[in-house]
């Protein structure tokens, strides 16, 4: 790695110990093993088991593995939804996976919010599936858990849940038992390079795709639910994956057990906490999530004030931290600040400090 | 590395210059860059460059990135197939993609041979896209790139050729100006991690499938043929790729271009000659495929005689190679040898020294 630190919020600063990991993989051939070897049978129990762990999911959740968070929104659309879905739409992440089932040509209806503003939380009664992103990383919006839950309440009790966790797994809690699916990619909070997602599905999820498929409805291919499962369930895929990937994963979610779920929870309040008290006492930045609850506590997003992104990133390179633009439309309105579990305390207020005398 | 040589036909050997150019890619911090930066673009840019200069492709031809050579054929039957396609299947990966087109409910008609048998090369007046694996990985079957455009004359003028050239790229010359599509995953004869896919159309595949979105067909969402040239003609991708993957493949395309393709053609010749020819004179093995044009170059099948598989595979790993398995039904029967631009004149050789000591 070079001495640049990356506060971007995916692709992101990889993760403390990737580099000793990869050192590791490349030593023991990992890119060259057959993914139908016992070796790879071997890392994908391991990787899924640390899964299940840091994610405490209860019996009857499954972890499978795709290309991408990108691949999940399409492969819940061809598999978890015949006719509708409701998707709470308050910035460009929210958006796509509503796009998406669009696409698909799905009877999709949303609920959208202003970028970053909160929601109803009513579902519509003939929605099989709501989509609510926990991290909205575009603008760094928090959906709070307990919203989550009141909208499980809110939907038709045969409906599934389905959570888009990127950017804030495994650090900002959610209850599985009251969600039917989630996923997330894992260049964001668990710091590893791009091209892998991670799609968790309860049984319910499962009993839908296996109806759809039933009815004679198209579910896709290689990457249909009762594909995944059918390998997931011998410790394979369907397809050659990113083994490397996956082996990489498995290692940085055992570090992250190690370290203790609940230590990297408290050390992402308390450098989120300095990073938007910063925004608040200075007069060029402030947090731009008006209400506390809703601010993502690992994307920081702040709202410029007589500066432009670009002059700030800029400043703030030549001390070799990186940091986030605004996203689409907020491009220069906007610096996004990730706050992810490799950032340390002192990463963190090495970078408040730097922001106090700009 | 550890000092096994990888002779399987993928995931396979890393390419002899991967490790230095994923140190490299470390120290440039390539796994944390953004996608959208100018650096993606330009890496990007580079990797497709070379690519075409590789494949010599003609103007009109653009090169895209999925995660593999399987999600290309659901790609292919999503974008460029509206009601049927025709297969010439004669292992499993010349079926899988038939298997695919049907999971897609098109009417999909095959010529099927016995493993490794050759074809008539008919193909039904209203097939829209016939499917070859120039390289049927399986069983080491070679489809000759005279048949192959026997093929392309016997189709209807309208229909698309579309080329598997998994384990073959870029050593088994094909003329692009007589096919409209090709495709291979990186882990097989580029020798890179497995994860990502390169998919080469013309122009007319890109006017097929845009007539199929007009038309109001499903033809996807991130990866819809339209989606991934409006993201490559700004040299971006429309998801966050595997930026890694697209980074390594192309250092490996430059160090084969450095090597010249005519160089990697002419020892992969030489190197498969003496594979077969001590395949020929041991008592124990035989070419699994009787006529020498339809032997793959680049990937050795040897038929076993009063010895299984797991026995050699053993005994030659006692010596650090890695062979190959037989495939599905012949997994005991059949030896798979790899004869990728990786290995070198010496390493062939000293493999077939020891396989005449067995």
């Amino acid at each position: 790695m070079s001495n640049q630190i990356f506060f971007t919020p995916g692709p992101a600063q990889t993760f403390y110990t990737f580099e000793q990991h990869l050192k590791t993989a490349i030593k023991e051939d990992i890119p060259s093993i057959s993914h139908r070897s016992k070796t790879f049978q071997d890392i994908f129990a391991s990787t899924t088991e640390n899964l299940k762990t840091l994610f405490d999911l209860p019996d009857g959740y499954h972890v499978y593995f795709t290309a991408s968070a990108t691949e999940v929104w399409e492969r819940i659309a061809q598999n978890l939804i015949n006719h509708s879905s409701h998707h709470f739409v308050n910035g460009s992440f929210s958006r796509r996976f509503y796009d998406i089932t669009k696409a698909y040509q799905l009877n999709a209806s949303a609920e959208e919010a202003a970028p970053g503003g909160s929601f109803s939380l009513n579902v519509p009664e003939e929605a099989e599936l709501v989509a609510v992103a926990q991290n909205e990383t575009s603008i760094g919006f928090n959906f709070p858990d307990k919203e989550i839950y009141q909208v499980a309440e809110n939907k038709n009790s045969d409906a599934l849940l389905a959570v888009d966790m990127g950017s804030c797994a495994p650090v900002v809690p959610i209850d599985f038992s009251r969600i039917d699916t989630a996923y997330f990619s894992v260049q964001k909070s668990f710091g590893l390079p791009a091209g892998l997602g991670v799609w968790i599905v309860n049984d319910r999820c499962l009993e839908k795709a296996a109806q759809k498929e039933k009815d004679g409805h198209i579910t896709g291919s290689y990457h249909r639910l009762s594909q995944l499962q059918k390998y997931a369930a011998k410790h394979q895929t369907p397809e050659t994956p990113n083994v490397l990937g996956i082996y990489l994963l498995g290692k940085v979610a055992q570090d992250m057990l190690y370290r203790g779920v609940k230590q990297l929870r408290n050390e992402t309040i308390y450098k989120s906490a300095i990073l938007y008290q910063t925004m608040k006492e200075l007069s060029w930045i402030s947090p731009f999530i008006e209400e506390e609850q809703y601010r993502s506590k690992t994307v920081g997003v702040g709202k410029l004030n007589g500066v432009s992104a670009t002059e700030i990133i800029e400043q703030v390179k030549a001390k070799k931290l990186v940091l986030g633009q605004g996203y689409g439309p907020f491009k220069e309105e906007h610096l996004r600040i990730a706050n992810f579990p490799t950032h340390s305390k002192e990463q963190m207020e090495m970078l408040v400090d730097l922001l106090a005398t700009l």
